[in-house]
């Protein structure tokens, strides 16, 4: 970085990838509008800018020289101070990002799928060469939600992070419910819309809400978590049928993602305390925060020791709302104070010996069980009988009229270690008169 | 601020006002829980404390020297680098926080009253002496709104920001919705509650809002706002008959903090374009983001250029929610990334010639009405006559059964300008048919 004239300071990007997110921060880094360099001193500029295809046209208006088919000619300028990676996937954005680092370049990078996976390597990496690795776009889009758990509820300690992290998935979980549509018609229309891939796997399996709170667990409970260390479910199996009764019992379903701190439990079942990391379908009371985020928007509900609840709405993706997460961490790193996000050595060192992850048969919660029975006495005796036996108690049940040669039987239970809860539901599943596989929900309160 | 050892920074803080946020502010520094060392690499020392009462029993207990009655020696100590004023009101606290400035200390504090009719000056001296001011906990208490708007949401040019900023009348209007009660049940309640003060005037009136409303449109606008360019209008005169019909109609009313860039409109009635500034009840849609804030719960609603809508939402006020902005304004300070706040010149210089505020009886809004007319035929058709004589086009209507003498008539209107709809009003309550004067609100869309 170089001071030209008094008090301005010049930052020249690197941009890997040209894509949807690329042209965002492009087109606000060349459109001037706000004048980010009246109002921080800053002035941004495009320096190179790696694409695979030189030819193709843009809405931005490049310098001669800047663009670029050599992806490693870009983290190699000595001209560039920040690389900003747009790529995504693994590789070639691991191997570039890593000779930025170590060219002593900071990175800005909205790649929460290479993070989630290769996070203590890259972080390790930036602390080594005294860089940093900024990753505000990766999560919630332009919602500022990674500056908000970085500096401004810094003084909290953190309890639990809640969020609906994928804007695919709640689109498709808003029409179920709203249009009374199935997962299959609703994946349709989404895709028709372009908010889900040809390919949808990553979102409706949970994979990239997972990617996200993996980020946010780093930054809400100082480690680096991986990936492989989540719980991880997806709405691909969610019958219609269920979402319909959530509702009649006053719940919404949402693909929920929870980190929370549990202290040590009374049950002796339970471990000694411990941090949940988990993402899976979920019934929300309709009254609570994130029951009533609609469609393809995010939010991240944050429960800190002195802030209390705070929640972030937002879209969660597009061109330019994470453009805008891209240029406001390049200023961020403009000015040093990135730099903060795990340049201790501690992070690493000593991996949360005393936050272990606990494992999913360990977690408390409440849950929704639906039964398909035989419509003949005794069958609520029995199902209720078994149930106690494992020290499962039931909150509500629904039992409705036949429906042709088997009865749906809805269950809300009281809160039970999953196990436990699993146990039970093994040994109903064994009964004679059980018609169909068994389907179960957690209920978050 | 000085290293002690490795990568260590020490900031030392004199703190103005031992009260309820002052203490909340201490408890998070010197308990030490999160480790804020640790996560930041700054430790945050309490220098200096300055209270009326020094003998005054505290839930902290603080090293021997560091209380003190003289608030003076705190802002003139050279071991102290951070200095919190938490003392509210305009005198004391302007003098001192003008001291500490010119003594080269950065300033944080959560006296919005002060910044809002006296920020022009207070700005200009931090700029003068390099210092900063930092103000996260004037506004929505912890949540990370000022935060948002000056860092997170940099890359966006600021179209709108709508808040509520007051969790007391925010209260008051939950409990009046909900509970059916009027203004005056409900305001005793919140004093009972100590959600209200015994004088509620700054609350109820809007004036708390509109202080904390000048701050945000500080930083989303670029430029240094006075408390008297606003329009305000509190919630004091609010009917209890105006809240049912506004619920009728699907509508929630709110006291509503409005920051709006208007385009040049193509009524020759309106001004070339501006900022409207101002706070009042509004009726909202209840599938607004706002109008689910309940209690005393805060939230601003932003939208920007590229990031489309962003919600930030939280308890408003409170001794450790005020205490988590502070503690994060204090680390903010303490790695000069605060310094960026109203530090170029031209803030000052060029007061917004291309933004003038909109004058009230400019604005654009629909409006809800309510007369109390008598009985009789061809009375709703006068009203709409003048109404329409004057511009002014009917929405919808709701006119009840007779209560006693006179029947209500309810009407929202379309878009209409202010001064021609206050006309068309002027107009209505000379006829003679008038039975009491008539009630009209806001509405926001």
């Amino acid at each position: 970085m170089s001071k030209e004239s008094a008090g301005k300071k010049v930052v020249r990007v690197g941009l890997l990838g040209f894509g949807v997110v690329g042209t965002g921060a492009a087109k606000i880094i060349l459109d001037s509008s706000p004048p980010l360099v009246d109002v921080t001193g800053i002035e941004v500029r495009l320096q190179r800018a790696y694409t695979r295809d030189l030819k193709k046209a843009r809405p931005v208006t490049l310098k001669p020289g800047v663009l670029t088919s050599d992806a490693l000619s870009v983290v190699n300028d000595p001209e560039v101070d920040i690389v900003v990676e747009v790529i995504g996937g693994i590789e070639p954005a691991r191997a570039l990002i890593l000779k930025a680092l170590q060219n002593g370049k900071s990175v800005v990078t909205a790649n929460k799928h290479l993070l989630a996976t290769h996070g203590k390597e890259l972080f390790e990496a930036a602390l080594a060469h005294n860089a940093s690795i900024g990753f505000e776009a990766s999560v919630c889009g332009g919602v500022p939600v990674i500056g908000a758990l970085r500096d401004g509820l810094v003084a909290n300690r953190i309890e639990s992070i809640h969020g609906i992290l994928n804007g695919t998935t709640n689109y498709i979980l808003t029409r179920m419910v709203e249009e009374q549509c199935s997962y299959a018609q609703a994946l349709y229309e989404a895709q028709n819309k372009g908010y889900a891939e040809a390919d949808p796997s990553l979102d409706v399996k949970g994979i990239d809400a997972a990617h996200k709170l993996v980020l946010l667990a780093n930054l809400a409970f100082h480690s680096i978590f991986d990936f492989s260390e989540l719980h991880v479910e997806g709405i691909e199996n969610l019958a219609m049928e269920d979402v319909r009764f959530a509702s009649q019992l006053g719940y919404a379903v949402k693909l929920l993602a929870t980190a929370r701190r549990r202290n040590p439990g009374a049950d002796p079942d339970e471990v000694p305390g411990g941090l949940e990391l988990r993402v899976h379908p979920a019934l929300l009371p309709q009254t609570h925060p994130l029951a009533n985020v609609r469609g393809v928007n995010n939010a991240v509900l944050v429960r800190g020791s002195a802030v209390g609840e705070v929640m972030l709405y937002g879209r969660g993706a597009g061109m330019m709302p994470t453009g805008s997460a891209i240029v406001s961490d390049i200023l961020d790193a403009a000015r040093g104070s990135a730099a903060q996000t795990f340049t201790k050595l501690q992070f690493f060192q000593n991996p949360r010996a005393d936050l272990p992850v606990i494992p999913p048969g360990k977690i408390r919660s409440r849950y929704y069980v639906r039964f398909s029975v035989e419509d003949r006495p005794g069958v609520m005796g029995k199902l209720a009988t078994i149930l106690g036996n494992h020290g499962i108690s039931l909150a509500s049940v629904i039992q409705h009229e036949p429906q042709a040669a088997h009865v749906p039987v809805v269950i809300l239970t009281h809160t039970a270690i999953e196990e436990r809860f699993r146990e039970a539901l093994a040994e109903v599943e064994k009964l004679p008169f059980l018609k169909k596989p068994s389907a179960f929900l957690r209920v978050e309160e």
